[in-house]
């Protein structure tokens, strides 16, 4: 019998539990419950028992999870118990800043290359890379076989480089840009956006 | 009778909807339907009615949603049919970044400081702003009475300034550093975690 696919938002949690547990870690504990992650998420255990229970057994009844081990199912089902290429596309402030940011690679991630369009970006340094010409994008991801982009650049530009990353080979798309893109449906999109957030509080404000 | 409590999931999709209005209405639709909403945001649209009629009827069977009528009703149910002031607090390359973006305003959040312990950043101008020492945080928030903070700061310091952000009365924290906060249960936080967006792409890779 096949299996049902698992639900988006149930995957979507499955990171939050990671970055939980990693702190749990670094907390000194070797061991966690549902009912302690429930807590510190603000989700109820049942939820998450539930959760879990789309990918197997990672606990028993009393003695709750060991947090190493849960660590690792996760990761790989996630399928980041490797590291994927990836690459950013604008050298704005938003670009440096994430060029910067060191929590990619613990977490599955690595930044290989950074594209503009700007010929006086193109060439300049931006942390360990060079900025490139976006006009090598194409060939770069054939080449390399690189499957992740982080999209940085401003609304106007947005589809234009989507359509470019996705006919390249591009799979997975971390998109800052304040615009809905428009891609094939095997193409994920995962949408950064202050405003999203931040209108979701003011509801409670 | 008291009214149910509208699940937290539901209020964070109505900025959602709230930007594909904008965007339909960009393409020059007066009106719309759950359907077309539903097709273009990869949700069903018995998901979009049920989300919608938590807090009222807003079309009619048949002849859909006035764009202009449902963007004014979401933003009064958001509580953005007015604009709140926010602060920032970290100004190296990400919060320069934050501080340039324009997409605030429209939004219904206005930048009106941004905050920095660094000596050398406190005094040097951003935008139209000039990086405050975090010191004066918390007289700030209190005379302003500012509701409304962006966190961007190293992880190491993050926890740290966001109970200085609590007790200084900010009721709402937009946190893009890659730690979870302990905040009372009053306080609002949504996490920026770009980790968590390719970790759950990385999933169907």
């Amino acid at each position: 019998m096949a299996q049902a696919p698992v639900p988006e938002i149930v995957v979507g949690r499955l990171p939050i539990y990671l970055r939980m547990l990693e702190f749990l870690k670094k907390e000194g504990k070797p061991i966690t419950s549902s009912q302690e992650l429930a807590e510190r998420l603000g989700l109820s255990s049942a939820q998450i028992r539930k959760d879990l229970s789309y990918f197997g057994e990672f606990g028993k009844q009393g003695t709750g999870y060991n947090i190493d081990y849960l660590q690792r199912q996760l990761r790989q089902i996630l399928h980041v118990d490797r590291v994927w290429d990836m690459l950013l596309v604008g050298a704005g402030d938003l670009g440096r800043a994430l060029a910067h940011y060191q929590g990619f690679v613990p977490q599955g991630f690595r930044l290989v290359a950074i594209f503009d369009n700007a010929p006086k970006k193109i060439g300049t340094p931006v942390g360990n890379l060079v900025v490139l010409d976006i006009a090598e994008l194409p060939r770069f991801v054939r080449e390399k076989k690189i499957r992740v982009a982080i999209l940085a650049v401003p609304a106007e530009s947005a589809s234009s480089v989507a359509a470019m990353l996705v006919e390249s080979g591009i799979q997975a798309i971390l998109n800052y840009a304040p615009i809905t893109l428009n891609v094939p449906s095997y193409v994920k999109v995962y949408h950064i956006d202050p405003v999203v957030g931040l209108q979701s509080m003011a509801y409670y404000l």
